[in-house]
């Protein structure tokens, strides 16, 4: 049996109610649009639970006081079936949201196809190949909307504090740190467009026009490596500030993650819990983070009997050891200056070492953040530029930056979806975004 | 002569003041970091105006008072030069901000080099050349600040209305509109990847799971054609919302675009003036905007003898006939479907159109917004996806949203750039995005 979807009529959202503020029409009419969710039948009384996206709501059809055309259509009804219900609102202690309906009549908007996803374990890939259905389940919302909490916590964050959001361009003309991980796309024919892995050196220019500059957006790598922690497509904010230096942006970056989490602790409670995540090991992220030098850092690994030579930069289980030592966020600063990208201003007091820093989420997660002070000196960039064989041309307007005014000013990049992983507690990035594209991964 | 840089102090930005707060030190002495923009000499008083990204001071130099160090220098100093200026705030009712700076002293960071945009007139292509410093003149900056306002009112709009953020992805495995105007790009060597035309159809399967939902973020068509109206990259904002219809999202579009133009009314008016922009123009973006069909906008342009045969879709051109006709943003719904992509439901009173609608800005700025109702139906959209030869495999995980609980949908999306120009009064988009991406544009 099939229903044909109804005509609309006008300004149909605008006339309905949610099942979020039905506890404002106790005792009255009104009328919920949803999906059903589950049904069961318990004698004579028959229950549908809906969800709308904000809220699922039981709904309870009774013989005498539900329409029979509603009683009729019960057995009909399937899993994800779109509805529309009326009834009345009713407290009830026992409900989830401490409220149902007592329906007076259905209006049957879709009978659904037999839906793929089911209670039963799924696995991920089959799981991935339905992600435009499986953002309908409870734990999907849930990590998506702590994403969206993160998201304005961060934005907000930079907003109050009289940063300036520049939104950074995706299409770039050269690479900035080697083109092996790049993505290129033609462009018109006569060169090609690299897309962006870092706004930072755009946020750069900008931070010498407006002295404090963020941009959100997407940012692009290509790795062949599967891992838990990489996705081709990923997002990032990246603040920088001029007439700064390293240990600004430690201290900025500290009150960054400490905004975020109590955000989320304070908004995203109930999908924290949802998630059976351990409430209380986000309560500790309070300030002053552990703040360690890349040569503690080794320290850590030789005691843990992980020996690493000096210079050499962490892999992800290095960095899961040091991470996992800490109960809180740790900042790890001066890392060997050969393991960091061209444009990093190498330690005054210590040249061998960057001004650079890596904040590692506790618990294991790795790096959440990655940063650090700029080199300003024209000739020693133009330098850094030459040795690392990046192309001259490409690179002349980043150079004006320090032709015309240099001043110290540091910057870093806070990747959202390792953040929305380790604070939902979940191994893999591939659940903290929408629609995650990975090396095997491009569809839906 | 030349400085070098300084070894920055600990916490630099943080332990000095910025120009937009001196008011708050009057009689104190401060030191602020900054740019200079230009001097000039009175006698035996010499004047430096200094930028930092929040606004501009004055910083008088008097032999007495300056140390001798400082007005040495005086004569060194290069427009764009980086220096710190120490001295007592003073209030000066002619001065621009209302305080200028009695300095003691001066250290500076760099003399410029001969900065290449200086005040007299320069063509657009060299500006844009230079754009990374361009940024720093006081117009570049002034619409930047309106577009993160533009930006930051939308969002706060769908984030009140209970709307979730939905990143969409950059990378799709197949087109929207067909794929000539798409950027393309090697997914590791076994296929190709699209960049996103719109978040639409990601955004019509979140709101299947949320409810409403909106993404924000960069958008690309590799048009070849040059106009003022067209970037390559450009971002918008689409929202989408289940249980909606065409009325739905008119009105939506209507309150989302008061909301703008109110929120840089009440912000960014400086800016606004700064740019010469007729705010009387924008304090008449008051509800209700104007609503014409598509049939009485071929009317409009009869009248003004530009006649169009009716199933064609609009130009730039007449566009700006129809938009010059209001002193407010006009909607135009329901075009003929032909002219209209695929998922764009038809009117069932009507099937020759489409449940869609263009908003045109007034002052002849053309459209910036294009939504409606989308095909909910399985049976036809497949059709429809048929009949404009899309790959169907690519659109199966599509087709899903109308097999699994289909319901009444309708979203649209904003162009934040063409919204930009409108609202600061310029032909071109290309100065409303930090760096703008055009068929001969990639650079820097």
């Amino acid at each position: 049996m099939r229903f044909a979807i109804r005509n609309p009529q006008s300004g149909y959202v605008m006339a309905t109610v949610t099942i979020d503020t039905v506890g404002k029409h106790d005792g009255q009419s009104v009328t919920i649009c949803g999906w059903l969710t589950h049904k069961r039948s318990s004698g004579r009384i028959r229950f549908l639970v809906l969800r709308d996206g904000t809220g699922t709501i039981q709904c309870t059809l009774i013989q005498g006081e539900t329409s029979e055309q509603a009683l009729d259509l019960y057995p009909e009804l399937t899993h994800e079936s779109s509805l529309t219900v009326t009834g009345t609102v009713r407290r009830d202690k026992r409900a989830p949201g401490g409220y149902e309906i007592l329906a007076s009549s259905i209006e049957v908007l879709q009978i659904a196809e037999t839906y793929p996803i089911s209670p039963k374990e799924h696995g991920v890939g089959f799981l991935m190949d339905h992600r435009h259905l499986w953002l309908r389940s409870s734990r999907q919302q849930a990590i998506l909307r702590i994403r969206h909490a993160v998201v304005n916590a961060a934005r907000k964050f930079f907003d109050d504090q009289g940063f300036t959001l520049l939104d950074a361009p995706i299409f770039t003309p050269s690479s900035c740190e080697g083109t092996t991980t790049l993505f290129e796309t033609d462009y018109f024919g006569d060169r090609k467009a690299f897309l962006s892995q870092s706004g930072q050196l755009y946020m750069e220019a900008g931070a010498m026009a407006f002295g404090k500059v963020y941009c959100y957006g997407p940012t692009f790598r290509a790795e062949k490596s599967k891992t838990r922690r990489h996705l081709t497509e990923f997002w990032m904010i990246e603040p920088e500030i001029a007439f700064a230096d390293l240990e600004t942006i430690m201290k900025l970056a500290e009150a960054l993650i400490v905004a975020i989490v109590e955000e989320v602790l304070e908004t995203r409670r109930q999908e924290l819990k949802l998630l059976g995540r351990d409430i209380t090991r986000l309560e500790k992220i309070q300030p002053p983070f552990y703040v360690i030098s890349y040569d503690e850092a080794v320290q850590i690994l030789k005691d843990a009997g992980e020996s690493l030579p000096w210079g050499e930069d962490f892999g992800a289980s290095q960095e899961t050891i040091v991470s996992n030592h800490f109960d809180k966020p740790v900042l790890i600063h001066r890392y060997p200056a050969q393991t960091k990208a061209f444009y990093m201003k190498n330690d005054p007091n210590r040249p061998e070492v960057a001004l650079c820093v890596d904040m590692l989420a506790p618990e294991g997660y790795g790096e959440i953040i990655g940063g650090g002070q700029r080199e300003d000196d024209p000739v020693i960039l133009k330098e850094k530029i030459e040795k690392a064989e990046l192309p001259a041309e490409s690179f002349d307007w980043y150079l004006d930056l320090r032709r015309y005014g240099s001043v110290p000013h540091a910057g870093f990049g806070l990747g959202i979806e390792r953040a929305v992983a380790w604070i939902c507690g979940f191994e893999h990035v591939r659940e903290s975004i929408p629609f995650p594209r990975l090396l095997d991964r491009l569809y839906p």
